[in-house]
């Protein structure tokens, strides 16, 4: 059930069944030279997607398209949250969805960039309640895709060398499976882009000229991608059953 | 040309030939017992990206889906930010284009809502300009679809009665375009539904039972959805080459 | 009852009569070359104090006198606060005025640019009570003065040519009628000022060098003001007793 | 002269021979049984603009009227901002007027709960230049009234016993001198108030029942209050041109 | 007790005792040529700790040892807090403390420049209680450790001339009695520092060019340090004590 | 160099040869039933000087002891900053050092929870500079104390079982070494903590009642303490230097 393509009705009805929601979440930022820009956004989008076509009892939110990404911004097309704004705006999704009853809040994440803020979001909200002393009318979980059981495995299985960390095989292939008339080429050199610290964005595109991070994406294919999708997809169906199924201590 | 499905060096390239983007923004918020929570933000996207489809030169960026919705929160799907959160989200969206070189960013706006606080906004980031006395490097403009030129004369052709003001038939008739598989039906009662002031959520629920605001949204259909998408992305192509050819005074 | 000349002990007694109460509110900014720096929210108090003097019973809180105007910050004597510092003092107003008991509380404004931050706070302070489910303990109005019934129709009567929208004849004459002794003149060229966006400070100024929008100014006198003034009062005055009459739906 | 009751051109004008600015500020808090609400804004307003009378020479500001009073909130009729919101107001009107060149501005300050948030807002103002190494275009410089030289020294002559510090017999004398057909009389029990620390709005009412902290009223006359405003006005002059004689170490 | 020396348990035991606790706070800042630069930190916290050495009842928070320190930017090693990061620090140590029962939460203060700050922040605490009406958990006060009873007049006759406000001999003479081995010397020029006003950084070090204000620090000892420490801590003992027994009116 | 021992003519020197600053940084909260309460600011302060004692030429910043500790708030002592508070003051920090000169910022912390709050405050810092495309004027690194080089292999050698997450043996080894008149003991039960997730305080205790995770801290000494402080002490003077040599890309 995707909220977005729903009735209020029927979301209210289908919280009579469960009380979790999954939010795919990511950023929109550079992806190398052949990597779409929505690249983090829309590999969870397209996974939990996925998950909700095999199982449609399962409840996903519209995208959070737009997350940290200040390091990516000396590249066009980047679009990036201040951390603070993105806590806010964390935050405010997480009261409207507890607002209408669900208490099992799911953040299924695809850029590594976002972990620190939402996490620290996760601290300010419970915060709150900390500070008095109440239980909150709900749980947070923060999953990346690639750490779904069995996931990162696969990926290092289909691409043992030049996976890296930015604009990796895995992440373009998830896109071009689902985007086959999207697929970009490019002549990468090198081949494997080099590693490095992560700072601000001129530091960034100094150390990373073309953009990626220890990766050669050329290893990409719709069929991977697909294979990617699939495992990743049944593997979040499990996880949100166990996450629905915790009772609080 | 739509961001998130481009490449980096497809912008750059891109932003030789133009400085205007444009930002689909909307809101997720309950439409009645048949409207999408999604229509809101859809309704923009749909017609920039038919736009877009017209004119592959138009810069299209990622959907700004969440919006100004606390008055809907009284009905199960319904995500809202503060106006507070909204605002520095705008703000960081606009610094972030803005950085690459887009001079005149253009909101293609789906919410009523929503209107107050993206005003808000502009002044907010105009007035760091205006206290020191310096020229912004962009310009922004506000445009609700149903204001594109034509569009309300259009829509009131086609729901001369009961076209009110929230889950509108023409909305609800863009969606039905977009989405032909998730065409819902209802018995409204009364066939019209009221009006009267908005205030916070669980007044609106009280003055508005179903969601509705003036509206009759049975009168909807996938026809006249096609016809007011191809009215309104034709208007708005002219209207992005007019505020495109605006010089600074 | 105008609070600011009463003492505690006459608010306590009114409340028991009353739960109402107007906050006269606009700006200080320019208002072109003749137009006193503090029209637009004299306009709001003079209006407000003569309904006062009509209804004694009428509580009147102290005059907001400094709104968003950052688009006049290129001319000297205008005070601007950003738009969330706006949305602060507003609600820190609201937060104590309904800390009191008063549960309708209506601003009467001044100054066309701070509707969209006045409804924007609106929301701000409204989503509170909606993230939880709960009533807020009072009904926020907005209404300008202008837009008092009957006043607008007035204007167009007195000043059926360049009325325009800043620097307006009838707040002019308004004030004219309040403050006599500082009536001013000028060789106003063109005579009708022209029109345009509204953006940033130095861009406002460009289009708009001595300040006015679209109005001539030169056609105020104060008997014209004291007309608006009468019927804005008296306007008002129902205006107040409707507001205070609505019941929680 | 008056900003409020100028044309910007007028304040242009007298921006090349003065720098100086001069903002009464104060608070709308209850003064005990008979004191007016405005007084803590009202004293600095009648004085400063006593000022202006003598000197037409002095640029005054609009009166910032409502203050940080959240111990007086238990009493109907007082207006309140948090701390943080005053913050930010006091920021955003010294921005506007050191944008049009004001280079000395001076706060008339009529209300001793707004001292240490006024000066905590002069060092984050003077913080932002403290951090990068730069000279600010401004000078900042707050005054209470009463600390002005000699007046203490008066009401100490004109009121020697009973005070106190709020709901002062000279605070009341000043306001009784400018509207004398607002002064109210009342049998004050005990004659003169008690002392006590000041803390949250509960605490303060439980230990100040009629309002005031140590002081005797009913001393206060129109020509006591008189004798204050004239010598307090000739001693703000004098203040303000040695503020306005300061040169930059 | 020291609470950053005791385990959680022994804090629970110990809340069963006594509801006060005490927090050092002060600066890290520039102290003139000879100063340490923790000095302001450092002396309440030698005379807390003194404290609690003679009395272990008392329970002693971990020192707040960063505060408000703009003007000293100018000077290498000075770490400051804008007034608003300040504000929200303590408020966060205040809902913590609060949170385990403490009702009496004391403030010993090292640093004048603190002062504004720390009483905002006080207002700004109590205005959330303020506005709803309700009593908050605790009371909090405020104490510079040279104001406690007795201090001052000791100071004065230990130092009777160039005693001065910044990089006092009171001040250096204590932490030359706590850290003996880091008794630092200079010439000083002039001997007594010049007075002035205090406003940013780059001022004050114009003003001020080696960093002391009217101060002689060449008369301190750690003789003269030791009395000082010996009769603070007992005038703390009382003060804490009579704080401690303080109810609510 | 410790600078809180110094004066500002030492630091003023010392930037001649050095640009690079250590900040120790942790936590106050609760420890297990034997832990103190200081534990995670105690040991990066320890660990930072005794490298400063090995090598005076290391600039170390006072210790920043208070950090996010929300989930420890339902055991007494525990004092936590909202991430977003935490995120200022680390920001002023860095703000004050950087302005002085010093362009390599190295916290080294001692709170696993501190670590997300930390890195997002990076990205708020570094988003400044990269949404106007300029360089900062600094790097800032975090490094875990038990992630400096071979000190989690000789913790693993330690204390091969029971090491746990929380209330760890080295940590509290660590602190015996440093406090061995503080070492305090329990019978715990069971011997070794649980595991589980992280959320707010009263989930929290519910999950570790004696506040421990996966740890039995009875195999502390202050014999191990001290061989881990040694290793963590040289290794960290190695890690600066290498920080320190960092160029630009």
């Amino acid at each position: 059930m995707l909220i977005h393509l729903s009735s209020w009705p029927e979301i209210d009805a289908r919280l009579k069944q469960t009380k979790t929601v999954i939010i795919p979440i990511g950023s929109n930022e550079q992806h190398g030279p052949t990597g779409l820009l929505g690249t983090d956004w829309m590999c969870p989008e397209i996974i939990a997607h996925a998950a909700e076509k095999a199982d449609e009892s399962i409840v996903v939110a519209p995208t959070f398209n737009i997350g940290m990404a200040q390091h990516h911004l000396a590249f066009p097309g980047t679009i990036s949250l201040r951390p603070s704004t993105f806590m806010s705006a964390i935050t405010d999704w997480v009261s409207s969805l507890s607002r209408h009853g669900f208490e099992k809040i799911y953040f299924l994440n695809g850029h590594g960039g976002n972990v620190a803020t939402i996490e620290a979001t996760f601290s300010e909200i419970y915060a709150e309640w900390s500070f008095v002393g109440e239980h909150p009318d709900f749980a947070l979980k923060l999953r990346n895709w690639w750490d779904l059981p069995g996931v990162t495995s696969l990926c290092n299985r289909l691409f043992p060398t030049g996976h890296g960390s930015h604009a990796t095989p895995s992440e373009i292939a998830v896109t071009q499976a689902a985007y086959p008339d999207r697929i970009k080429t490019a002549d990468y050199a090198p081949k494997i882009a080099p590693n490095g610290p992560i700072r601000d964005a001129l530091d960034y595109r100094a150390r990373f000229p073309d953009g990626r991070i220890g990766s050669d994406p050329a290893q990409a294919s719709p069929e991977k991608g697909q294979e990617i999708i699939d495992l990743s997809a049944a593997a979040l169906i499990r996880d949100l059953a166990e996450f629905s199924a915790e009772v609080r201590p």
